[in-house]
């Protein structure tokens, strides 16, 4: 692992951003910081011959429960509300110690993948937040905001101490985390809207994942969710919506007026059924920033940001019976976007920019023939996470194929991890 | 690579079909061929230590145009007759030589992911079975046949001698070859099935891809395209029927009833936005074998066929709103129903199969924690084409990810081919 100085040589291509490619350029990384793109050459630190290289900024994973890698496969053919039903049963259990084991098997699988920054929702985030800290990747995390009376303000003071806690953190971006209005009452909403305006923190929740979900607001309330939303207060800048497979018209309106921030999850979307159609189109048209998520590993089943953003645009084709939503709507929704939800200067490879980026090998097969005209292709359509050959977060290598001593040392804790949690697993199953 | 005889030891789980797990069993391979899975050992051959790995059956592309690897990335977003358009225009270019590297190419992305055999529909069929057989994967080829009177002879000639020549390849599969109903005239579909009747051949064709299709179909002969096949003698137990996005219940029934085999191409219909609805429950509950297939990398654009059977469940999920469609349906379709396709004996690891196999790593970060319980999930939606660390055709071991030397070569060889590639390309442009 090297400092915050970094200079990755005669990069064979560099991804700047969506469609813009330069060829045989260096990048200079300077505490943290992208310094230059261009010819500078600064030895003063680490240097990576990129020369079979191809350079991308770190993927966002806008949206994800990323300790939920110990419920991979454990529900795959239920639909969200009777999946949620076996998964809060085990939920039901969780243990700090499993939360920061599962959290960090998920951020070796994100950082070898491309993945420098991920926004989390689950039990235990100091856990998460650890392991964050450990393996260097950056994450927007916060403790559950939970229902009833009497347990509400005991979650609004672990979310102000968490705040205070991690507020400073060069990785950590502290966020109120509510799960949806269906688990949640009028108090808490409105609790959070008024914790998210006094802290200056963002608030995370999944919105219009389903048609009952809808149906049922509409019932109770005689308005659509982020109607009701607004009507409390919650909707802001400061909001990051997720699902929205249900959204109406007039509720993408209100969500640009209060420039509000949206996140797609096509592969949990059509994973668990919730059918819908998340109306990519209408939201880039509006000028809201749409980010990318893969949800939790147990609704999609990976954490690969590359099969996403395939998949992104691969559905948006099926439901809208037409080409429009390309490439390069995936790509800027998976770093330039998702850097606008993180609210950090991320999602470039340009100066200015945090060196998060993401090294691919410019000779996989899966990518030839490859050139600077199908290079965006080639890394939407036909990379894989697996093609990531290194991952720099905040100007540091954190994850890097050729260093074969830390490989193996981060092979025998996946497996040791993944021993611990089918124990875990097992002792739940006899319960 | 060895010779026919092989043993996997201490194989830690094998996915003998959908859903039937064993675990630290020895496969053992004689003449190419299943001997046992259980206790035996026979060390007479090559033995491969699998305490690591995960043993699958070899998965089958049912549908591709593997030389299309010349094109990925070229024509992205376009829908199917702008596409077609562009992309003619370039292959009225093709040669013999282009064809050839472009194949290899393909092969080796398969071989890499876990790919044995595929079904293939391309110019100069021979180059690709020269590829294939030099590269040991197996193949189901043969030569496009073309419109017009005058060709029509040469065609059936060409497609004639393809038989006579690969027929005894353990390999190679011929195959006839015909591009659609609105490529081809009536004339040449019923000189087909003529010769898919006499050489007893199958006769490999697209079928109902667009709406546009489906019309003009319609307009003109007053039938849909599965009725029109029918009524010119096409359609029989000897067909290969692809795409079918826009198929009717009773075409179905006539399928049925005529014993043909059909494939879904999730990625390619997505991608194109053909639009439709491929019914696989009602095929498969029909009693009608469904393949899977990537289509050609100009539409995919990979030849990933694990990353296809996950998307073809969570595509059906999406336009079904049900989670009926799941991991073992997407599994059967890719192997035993591939092997139904082929007409071959593969697609499971039992006594009597052909020893066609994948080996992945089963401490891949990606798959945990992987459990007996959780392998076919595994499998299905979270592994990638890169966890396949060895790949097994015909009882020979082609594909081996830890025999660097032979890496190396691959690797040069496929930067080689990918510059000619390019240059060929460019040279296009420049007419």
């Amino acid at each position: 692992m090297s400092g915050e100085e970094l200079l990755l040589r005669r990069c064979k291509f560099v991804l700047v951003g969506d469609g813009w490619v330069l060829r045989d350029v260096n990048v200079v990384v300077r505490d943290g910081v992208i310094a230059s793109v261009g010819e500078e050459v600064d030895k003063s630190g680490l240097v990576l011959d990129c020369s079979d290289k191809v350079v991308i900024p770190g993927l966002v994973n806008s949206h994800t429960h990323a300790a939920m890698t110990l419920l991979r496969g454990y529900c795959d053919d239920a639909e969200l509300f009777g999946w949620l039903k076996r998964i809060w049963r085990v939920e039901a259990r969780l243990t700090p110690r499993i939360v920061y084991l599962a959290s960090k098997l998920a951020i070796y699988e994100m950082l070898s993948s491309g993945t420098t920054a991920f926004v989390d929702m689950y039990f235990y985030p100091e856990e998460t937040a650890k392991a964050a800290e450990e393996l260097g990747i950056r994450a927007a995390l916060g403790p559950p905001i939970i229902e009833g009376v009497g347990e509400l303000e005991g979650s609004v003071a672990r979310a102000k101490s968490f705040v205070k806690d991690f507020g400073r953190s060069r990785l950590i971006v502290p966020i109120l985390n509510v799960h949806s209005i269906h688990a949640c009452s009028r108090e808490t909403l409105e609790a959070v809207a008024e914790l998210s305006r006094e802290l200056e923190v963002k608030v995370h929740i999944h919105v219009s994942e389903t048609r009952r979900e809808v149906f049922e607001c509409k019932k109770k309330y005689g308005l659509f969710p982020v109607e009701y939303l607004d009507r409390l207060g919650v909707l802001s800048d400061r909001c990051i919506l997720v699902h929205l497979g249900w959204v109406t018209s007039w509720e993408i309106e209100l969500i640009r007026e209060k420039g509000a921030c949206v996140v797609h999850c096509p592969s949990s979307n059509t994973k668990l059924a919730t059918a819908g159609f998340f109306p990519f189109k209408e939201m880039v048209r509006s000028g809201i920033a749409v980010g990318l998520g893969t949800d939790g590993p147990a609704s999609n089943n990976t954490l690969d940001m590359i099969r996403e953003m395939r998949m992104a645009v691969l559905l948006q084709r099926n439901n809208y019976w037409d080409v429009d939503v390309n490439a390069a709507d995936a790509f800027r929704a998976a770093t330039l976007n998702g850097g606008a939800i993180l609210g950090v200067r991320v999602g470039s490879v340009e100066e200015g920019y945090l060196a998060d980026l993401a090294l691919l090998d410019a000779y996989s097969v899966r990518l030839q023939p490859l050139r600077a005209d199908n290079l965006l292709s080639a890394i939407v359509y036909s990379a894989s996470g697996a093609d990531v050959v290194a991952t720099v977060v905040d100007g540091r290598l954190v994850y890097d194929r050729e260093d074969e001593e830390k490989i193996a040392r981060w092979r025998e804790e996946v497996r040791r991890i993944a021993e611990e949690l089918n124990k875990f697993m097992a002792s739940i199953a006899g319960q």
